[in-house]
């Protein structure tokens, strides 16, 4: 398999236009380094030429050989996943790099879950920094990349305890910083409704979980940022509060839907129908 | 200056403890990989014995030379930023690995500022999908790492317009998926009420920016995703829509406080007040 591309009469490296007048190198062949050196330099300058303004390179951890040619031939890190590294030039100095910066965010979900007794479902975690203070808590998770937050938080809810669920709303959402190498993250408070009864605890994470009387769960001896979580539990339970509720939408660069999340009780109890501008 | 630390009677890499039972090797000093790896042998082997679950090596992009050492030893790319790359070694086979993932979401922020005219700001962008079509759309941007969404969306609008504006409420939230290197994002849909007049548009993203009146703004041909930012403001209009508004709240494990976001409408006129759950 040829491991570099024709351009003219000299070899280039294999690489395919971006959306935004660059282009990426996407090696996954091995390829010793001074051929890699040699074809990339050769690269570069064909794709100045062609007033290419950004160049990304991706390499798999197989190809970790190339990653310092590529460092020192001028480009610089920009994310890493598991199984490659991702490396990008601004080829052009005289004008200003608008490559678009890596995720910034972790996405976290809790699901505060009530049965008909009045009654929440907890958990006791047997890592982390409530491990030691023997809190209970609801459950907790985090959202993956390409998960739905209403997903998730029923994933989560699932996977802790055994219990089935579905979302109801979603209640408040808190955003932190500096929680994880930097990075900030939201959290997504959402109320679910319990579809089976019997706990069948998770034994890697959790070291209990029960079903703990609503009275019991506002009682605990807890600070911020919990005693929202019981505020907005009491609120919803009055039925004096409307949370965000998810609506699919279509896109306008692709066929999948997203969610969007709104208060939907006010939105339908307005003069105007959302409906009519879904045409 | 040292590069490495002493352990009784060999040396290993200078390294903090984490707060999972892991160990941090932050190198900061330029270092030959044969040494690295010797040291990082003698220093894997040590760990083992002390029961460390995961070692994570933190390289400064000068440190290029230690990465593919790294990898042959083992280590694996957690994630990286423009200055360094962070790998990670999970050093108990047979325990599941606990390592959290990276970053997995963009953030970006919309602002809808509505002025008494009933007129809305809006721009024409010069780059990406939206710049050959001429459309008219509000000003958007990149929350950043540290950054809390109001101060995010406030600053865009500055930059982008110059008008300078206020935060008053979140509306709205849309949570779409692979939409950067496979990364989620959410798109936090804003109103700001604006506190000057004079637009001064930037140029290096921005075409052009003006003060659009709502029925034209509202009459526009376009399809979802932004029909429901005219639908969203008619219900805030017409005083009938409750979004989201933020609120400090402590933490429980440092200084620092975060916001939550929740219908704070609500739980105003909810019979119990949420002060007194903030004692």
């Amino acid at each position: 398999m040829s491991i570099s591309a024709s351009s003219g009469d000299f070899e280039i490296l294999p690489a395919t236009d971006d959306a935004h007048g660059g282009v990426i190198i996407d090696l996954k062949e091995p390829m010793d380094s001074e051929i890699f050196v040699t074809l990339l330099r050769t690269s570069l300058s064909q794709w100045k030429k062609q007033e290419k303004c950004g160049v990304w390179i991706k390499l798999p951890t197989a190809l970790v050989n190339l990653v310092e040619t590529a460092v020192k031939e001028g480009f610089g890190y920009h994310h890493a996943e598991p199984n490659y590294l991702m490396l990008v030039y601004w080829i052009i100095p005289e004008t200003s790099c608008t490559i678009p910066p890596n995720a910034s965010h972790r996405v976290r979900v809790g699901g505060l879950v009530l049965n008909d007794n009045k009654e929440v479902l907890v958990v006791q975690e047997k890592r982390g920094i409530f491990h030691e203070t023997g809190l209970w808590k609801i459950p907790t998770g985090i959202v993956e990349a390409g998960e739905e937050l209403s997903a998730a938080v029923v994933r989560e809810a699932k996977e802790e305890t055994g219990i089935d669920t579905e979302f109801v709303e979603l209640l408040a959402f808190r955003h932190a910083h500096n929680s994880f190498f930097g990075k900030s993250e939201l959290y997504f408070l959402c109320m679910l409704r319990p579809l089976s009864t019997d706990i069948k605890k998770q034994d890697l994470e959790i070291d209990a979980a029960k079903w703990m009387p609503f009275e019991e769960y506002a009682a605990r001896p807890i600070t911020e940022p919990f005693k929202y979580e019981i505020e907005l539990c009491l609120a919803k339970l009055e039925r004096s509060y409307a949370g965000f509720s998810p609506r699919p939408i279509s896109s306008y660069y692709k066929e999948e839907l997203s969610y969007l999340y709104l208060n939907s009780h006010d939105l339908d109890k307005s003069s105007k129908s959302f409906e009519v501008f879904r045409s």
